[in-house]
């Protein structure tokens, strides 16, 4: 049985006798009795295993190595120590896969860099055995949300021809030997040897295959890998990571701005309820009132002001900037969090310069400025980015020129304005974003069971 | 609202008044009535909207083309024709998007292939609408599955270093400008200026990662998408499609086949459930007798029989085979209809010849077969392929060095079987064979949004 189940009910298990598998925490021992930390992985809290002087195989356990993979039979008591309410009595033992010496996990604390670098052992400590599970819930919380909101759950194509979103962040996709890449006559790649006769790249994003796909459903949202070229060692990029992109028909900028805050509140309270104990163990060990934060996310009404009254905040608060705050620019990390401790929770700012958005974003009748909307929270700075679509024909148009967008890339995208194409809106969420938020944990190299980012695709 | 939310509840509904946005699927009309055919995507059913000569907007409605959004408001009421139970009167109605002359999907019957030619609008017809939609649900059961049996949903890097499956079935991922790779002094590929400072693939299964976790965790799941460069253009192959990876430690062949047998009954009874209209229609249109098929498999008990038993039972049948049924060779597609025919359900066929097989699946003691199960279907053949996994380093060291596989590369993988590595199993199941399997279609590329074959990767 799992002790997921065991500790569920543990109850009704008093006295009874129960078979277990899984791996060795520690393993302490006396001369006439020891403890072993059993822990098989489907929940977070370790049983304690007991073994006295008068089982027979009392000294192959007191031999048992930390890592090693063990069955057990034994009855269920309550414990006599602290630490916990109950523990198994061994009475029959089996060793089903010895741990070397040389098992880097040993019971004491590692940093997480060291950790790092065994990425395929660290999910057997409490820290990460806890972030990866949190990441599954989590994952699962989404699913969940959207599913019961009538979303069709749309997988968008990985390898893409679409390059509109700026090939040079993309990666390109071969079947060639780059030792020897097939040339034409006049020199040239011949794609047409390779698989799909022309160039391909791994997507970035993808929102305009979704839009399509909403048009037919109404909601729908992706959930899969995205990869980006960035050479940037940051504590918040990845070359690899998994995005949520929920697109909806007939729904604008204060349409999606209710969607993104239900869901998040939906995910937290989900998250939370399913992690009590991976979440107090982030609370009390990552990060100093993580519950507190997320609890209050979950009465707060996130606010809800402009990139110019952004600005004029920013503009008017006694504080010296690195970035001056500007009408027409970005905002700052700095500003960033300055506007989420101001509010002290969640805050949308919407309506920003259209020079510094994507070339798909709803003009807004100022001309000056498109209908996005970018969600800031405490702590992580921006977590998920949306826009309403162009979904005028000839606005669009204009604005792919601006851009330099090839429309005869994206023709179809185009084509959907001509086809019963209505207004629009959608948001991207970065899931790993989202698992740092929940968890507190400040690298996504941490929060990725195998993360890739700049020399560093081991594995 | 969403129609789905109106039919769902219709009769309450009933004498009131609701407004929908949609999309317009036929418009026919005479001098003092009209009926549209209403589809907002969230439900497989169109509403019928009916307008009067006595509407101060019936010019307008009329005139409304086939493809457009529109916005309507108006009161429900029992239908008195035929072929609906109710529909709705319109009282105001506004055009949201116009659909131009030439949109391609009109009321009439399109081939697939018509279809397959404009991915990005078939989810407006009945059969692909109802299509994506059975991917979305089956998609949310798998998931609810394995959640509710306490696995984790682990997500294995799509970007990796280990070519152990065969680089040469995998895509290469660069950052390089393919028309000037940059070579070293001497003429070799200078990786250390790509991204990554070495060749990287695009992964073609996440087995040996989810291995690793599944040694922390028990049970763990994938479900991501899974590229390879086979130039093969047959109905069953795409080059880029999802799969679903469970990996189980404490578990034999036989508790795979369990897990394997409980998820399938378990999947098409949740997609029975939640799609019975797209059900209904695919075994209509699609594949006459689907649903018997599938509550049929619902009932049974699978077969489970060796290969050595499945070559017996060829080699007895009375039939002239193209493929000669042989004790060491894989079984052929006529095979396979053979036998799921002769047991009239799905069979497990297991321990198959190692030659035949991959390295890591665990060596039986015959040391002539190993620990591996295909589960065949009626009508599509093999659905899943699994395999216990050699866990006894010597023995695992000693396939790896007859299959060629460069041990340098998959270390950490080989040290999961000296740090506490149990004897553990796992399974492959194509999620797109599965939604064939489901819908009773025959073609790979009507089951994925944007398919990816040889030549074509539009859009």
């Amino acid at each position: 049985m799992d002790v997921k189940d065991l500790f569920k009910d543990i109850k009704k298990y008093e006295g009874k006798s129960v078979t277990l598998e899984g791996w060795v925490r520690n393993n302490r021992n006396q001369s006439n009795f020891g403890f072993i930390d059993f822990n098989d992985g489907t929940y977070f809290q370790s049983l304690q295993l007991v073994y006295e002087k008068d089982n027979k195989q009392f000294d192959e356990i007191s031999k048992v190595r930390v890592g090693s993979a063990i069955k057990v039979t034994g009855k269920i008591v309550k414990s006599e120590g602290s630490g916990q309410s109950h523990e198994m009595k061994i009475d029959s033992f089996e060793l089903m896969g010895d741990s070397a010496d040389d098992y880097p996990i040993q019971p004491k604390r590692h940093t997480r860099e060291f950790l790092r670098d065994m990425a395929y052992l660290r999910p057997r400590t409490n820290l990460f055995n806890a972030v990866f599970r949190v990441r599954s819930v989590a994952a699962h919380a989404i699913h969940e949300y959207f599913q019961s909101n009538n979303y069709v759950y749309f997988h968008s194509p990985i390898l893409t021809a679409a390059d509109c979103e700026g090939s040079n962040q993309m990666f390109k996709a071969t079947t060639f030997d780059l030792n020897e890449v097939p040339k034409d006559k006049d020199g040239k790649i011949d794609y047409s040897k390779d698989l799909f006769g022309h160039e391909v790249y791994i997507t970035g994003s993808g929102q305009l295959h979704g839009e399509t796909f909403a048009l037919a459903y109404k909601k729908i949202y992706t959930f899969g890998p995205t990869m980006r070229t960035e050479k940037s060692n940051t504590k918040t990029h990845a070359n690899e990571f998994w995005m949520i992109e929920p697109e909806i028909a007939f729904c604008d900028l204060n349409g999606i701005m209710d969607i993104e805050e239900d869901m998040l509140k939906y995910i937290i309270k989900y998250v939370m309820d399913k992690c009590p104990l991976e979440i107090d163990f982030f609370d009390k060990f990552v990060e100093k009132g993580l519950k507190d934060k997320l609890n209050k996310v979950l009465t707060s009404k996130f606010e809800r002001i402009t990139h110019h009254e952004a600005i004029d905040l920013l503009k008017k608060a006694k504080v010296k900037w690195e970035f001056e705050p500007d009408y027409k620019e970005d905002i700052a990390k700095e500003h960033e969090k300055y506007i989420t401790e101001y509010f002290n929770g969640p805050v949308f700012i919407t309506d920003w310069p259209k020079d510094i958005k994507a070339w798909y974003m709803r003009l807004n009748d100022d001309n000056e400025t498109v209908a996005a909307v970018d969600l800031e929270v405490p702590g992580s700075g921006e977590l998920i980015g949306g826009s309403q679509r162009e979904e005028r024909l000839e606005v669009l148009e204009e604005l792919m020129q601006k851009h330099g967008v090839d429309k005869s890339k994206v023709d179809w995208y185009v084509n959907t304005r001509r086809f019963g194409g209505c207004y629009h809106a959608g948001f991207g969420l970065g899931f790993e974003r989202l698992i740092m938020y929940l968890t507190g944990i400040e690298n996504i190299r941490d929060v990725i069971p195998f993360p890739r980012t700049p020399n560093n695709c081991d594995y």
